[in-house]
């Protein structure tokens, strides 16, 4: 029995597993590996961030769309070329499970990295995955009940200035899909004026949309601006914190929202595997068999497929998206088949036949056959493209039935999901930024690992007044530790400064586990406050 | 102006703020403080779980259905009866903003406490709110898709098997649904057989549905049983496990789903008030205004509210259904209302017009006026009575799309939702388990709280063959800080044990930021394997 194994379930990964079965008779196995076990139909992903289309209405279990394909939810461990094996974790499970293959087609996508800018890791959201989708919305309600609610102007303009950086596809149809969504909710929060909602695009480049022609983009950047979106060309982000975006012109623009839709990176997976990279992505020949292997395939975000021979510039390889993965899967699956039959592969051949980007608000600018189309007809087209390319009857109607609900009942505000932020979370400041203010909520104990801070405490009963520097080692809000609910001192930052922040139970959880821990904090609370501290539930004698 | 504030916006909040509004002028201010900013309708849940309805489309937000009341997302952090002045954080916020009364109506409902019982609060999930139905919906998919890959009988088994304690019209409604639920989605699974599902109802009474006639109530237990679902009476939970339940009987039941319908007790905010409880109950009079306070009402879950002087026995006061809220919501509004114009509050008076479940797979039991309904024109009185009930007519209008297209279309097992166990979280076993074992993937450094558990090594290169036993204090798994992916050793536990488990990245951060703890595992590491370890980042200097 022959295997042809597929990694990765987005469009190339998908479409190739299909081509792959429809070729392949009962003598040939076909499987699939996905972290996850639904498609997600990446270009809807603002619009579910929007909230036009239900997250579980965006996707398509794998399952029901790969008939005769065998799926394996699974997390790949690593990949061994000369075994022809892959080494997987199944679920939740930590046993590792072989995978043996005879042809391997990699379509495991590209990963975002955002480390190189400071804070950006820590700080920015991402627009990836369904979880982001449902994470950026989940966040962009609470920016909004908050600034309906606060008292003080500054926390109101931070919550209401929404920084997307990056100016692609993605990035732009983030922004207004994201524009049109607060749009239509301000009306439920009377405390808010359209005047007050700030919304920036942020690009690297002189230009939004590259892939998109001169034309078309500025019809893009035209209407962005007309609705009051500001689009910051030549800028990058230099920093970023929870209140603030830096940018590499030095502007210091203050927001609790970025969205980051830069800094792709090829994933782990691909990173390991003995494969030639180029530019970050797999190196193929034409046929998109991986450049050394006789056996390993790749597609899609992750390959680096030449148009033509001698391909030189990012314009001579095929551009990342769906169009073409599909294209790809078709022609992949048909050299695989070729190879079988030891003929051999051909060259992959692809025209473009357009482009499409949707601006949100019922606008969109579009390229197809060589004629630019604008506005609400390019809008419509994107629409009706996308629902014709939505994988399987079932989701196409789904889709369809959110955007007609969509369309005649009002944007719902409802904040479903909880993201609470990470338990034990490094958190970035500014030099002069307000960590915490005395009287407000203590949520955690604070721990500088660069940079300083300052506490400052007034009230004579906690001995002040008093000014103490907390440098790296230090920390500071650990009167939470004793079951304190609000702060007595305020901590401004002396230094741009990274800090670690534990929540209390969190806290308490290690304190309970780890005597070393605990031990410590003993220590410093005795030191400050001549108290003997244990935790809650006690915890194991000192090791 | 006088201010009436609501606590609360489940049913009892949502109903009487309505009630309120509609009673009074422009010359009184209403006000909602809820947690989220949605009514959620607790009965759909159990269909949330199962897929029948999408979460976002079983909820509707508090600004939509209160038109004219002002509400705002917050926590409550205290009252103060004296003051007349509730403090709240806001979202994210963490500065207190006092918020002022005249009349305070108290529905905050009741949560769940299920601490008496060992391991039960760390492995057991619950039904109470949207993110509870969504977690169950994700578990209960991920649960198919590893009991499909796995080639271990037992771990299959315990994949497999699915407990609910408790059979009030949560239990039985959840179990139903999510019975329901796997047969409809098994056909997607090729490699599990029906008959190796196994959905056990654990309850500590002698009957289930106690609040329905015992006619009913058999009825619904014959149908279940038919089903294949488990019904065991008289049987409470002694100890919970990532891996097994144990009951008050001593049967031990290897599963890895435990559902908590059970633990009611009162919420924090309300038992920090001056308030008196009888049952972890508000102590209200006939009038739902609390014993010995003028100004401070109660209503819902969280009020004891007697049905006639001289209350005794749970018959004899109001029960916890949304039925109640409602004509509580009603008779509260008046007497605020009359209490305003000076005049006397009335007891509340209500007949139950009848009770309603759900069974799942089209089957329910009703019993309205006083005539017994079962089976499936049960189960669509069911559905029509809730639609019927649902606020609003854009969700009654979302939850009949729902209903309509899950009629049409299979079952999606779409898991969308991700919700990874806590970072630093506790996990229980009993003597015997196994903790981890050699070759799987390292997923946590282990820390014993209490009990000990033994460590086994047979490779040489690792020192072995060697056997250790880890005692509280002790910890094992440490390895992996070094970036070992994989575990040398296996471990199991002696005796029944409580470990704090780390996540590696959650550990590394807080190598980070707290030198003390980065010291010891330094040291320790030192000690052990004779290297110099630190923290990929760095961290900050030893303070």
């Amino acid at each position: 029995m022959t295997r042809v194994l597929v990694l990765g379930g987005g469009f190339g990964g998908l479409f190739a597993a299909r081509e792959l079965r429809r070729r392949f008779g009962s003598g040939t196995e076909i499987e699939i590996i996905s972290e996850e076990n639904y498609f997600v139909f990446q270009p809807l992903l603002p619009e579910v961030a929007a909230g036009s289309i239900t997250a579980t209405h965006a996707v398509s279990p794998l399952r029901f769309l790969l008939e005769g394909v065998k799926v394996r939810k699974a997390t790949i461990a690593e990949v061994d070329t000369d075994r022809r094996v892959v080494t997987v974790f199944q679920g939740v499970q930590r046993r590792p499970t072989e995978v043996s293959y005879d042809h391997l087609v990699v379509a495991l996508g590209q990963k975002t990295d955002l480390s190189r800018t400071p804070g950006l890791t820590d700080h920015a959201m991402t627009m990836k995955t369904l979880d982001d989708a449902r994470r950026l919305r989940t966040h962009m309600i609470e920016k909004l009940e908050h600034a309906d609610i606060t008292n003080m102007p500054e926390v109101k303009r931070e919550a209401l200035t929404f920084v997307v950086v990056g100016a692609g596809f993605s990035g732009i149809e983030t922004a207004g899909e994201l524009s049109e969504m607060i749009g239509r909710s301000l009306k439920y929060y009377p405390n808010i004026r359209p005047s007050e909602v700030r919304m920036v695009i942020v690009e690297f480049a002189d230009r939004i949309l590259r892939e998109m022609p001169q034309k078309l983009a500025d019809y893009a950047l035209k209407h962005l601006e007309k609705r009051g979106i500001e689009v910051m060309l030549n800028t990058g982000v230099a920093r970023a914190t929870g209140t603030a975006m830096v940018t590499t012109t030095g502007e210091r623009i203050g927001t609790r929202t970025i969205v980051a839709t830069i800094g792709n990176a090829p994933s782990d997976v691909v990173k390991a595997m003995p494969l030639r990279l180029n530019r970050g992505k797999i190196e193929v020949e034409r046929t998109m068999r991986a450049v050394g292997h006789e056996n390993v395939w790749a597609l899609g975000d992750c390959a680096m497929i030449p148009m033509k021979e001698g391909a030189e510039g990012p314009a001579d390889f095929a551009p990342p998206t769906a169009q073409f993965a599909v294209r790809e899967a078709r022609a992949l699956a048909e050299n695989i088949a070729a190879v079988l039959r030891e003929k051999a592969p051909k060259p992959f051949e692809y025209e473009s036949q357009g482009a499409l980007a949707s601006l949100g608000a019922h606008r969109g600018v579009a390229q197809v056959w060589g004629v630019n189309i604008t506005g609400f007809p390019a809008w419509l087209l994107w629409r009706a493209y996308y629902l014709g390319f939505v994988p399987g009857l079932w989701i196409k109607s789904r889709v369809l039935t959110n955007w007609i609900l969509d369309a005649l009942s009002p944007r719902s505000i409802v904040q479903v999901h909880n993201f609470r932020p990470s338990a034990v979370r490094f958190v970035h400041y500014l030099a002069g930024d307000r960590v915490f203010e005395a009287g407000t909520r203590a949520d955690g104990v604070y721990a500088v690992i660069e940079g300083a801070l300052q506490l400052v405490i007034d009230a004579p009963e906690h001995g002040g007044p008093t000014t103490r520097r907390i440098g790296p080692g230090e920390h500071v809000g650990d009167r939470m530790i004793l079951g304190d609910t609000r702060r007595i001192g305020t901590v401004t930052a002396l230094e741009d400064t990274k800090v670690l922040v534990m929540d209390r139970e969190e806290f308490l959880r290690v304190a309970n586990g780890v005597s070393a821990f605990r031990s410590h904090f003993r220590e410093h609370i005795r030191s400050l406050y001549g108290i003997d501290w244990d935790p809650p539930n006690g915890g194991n004698p000192p090791a």
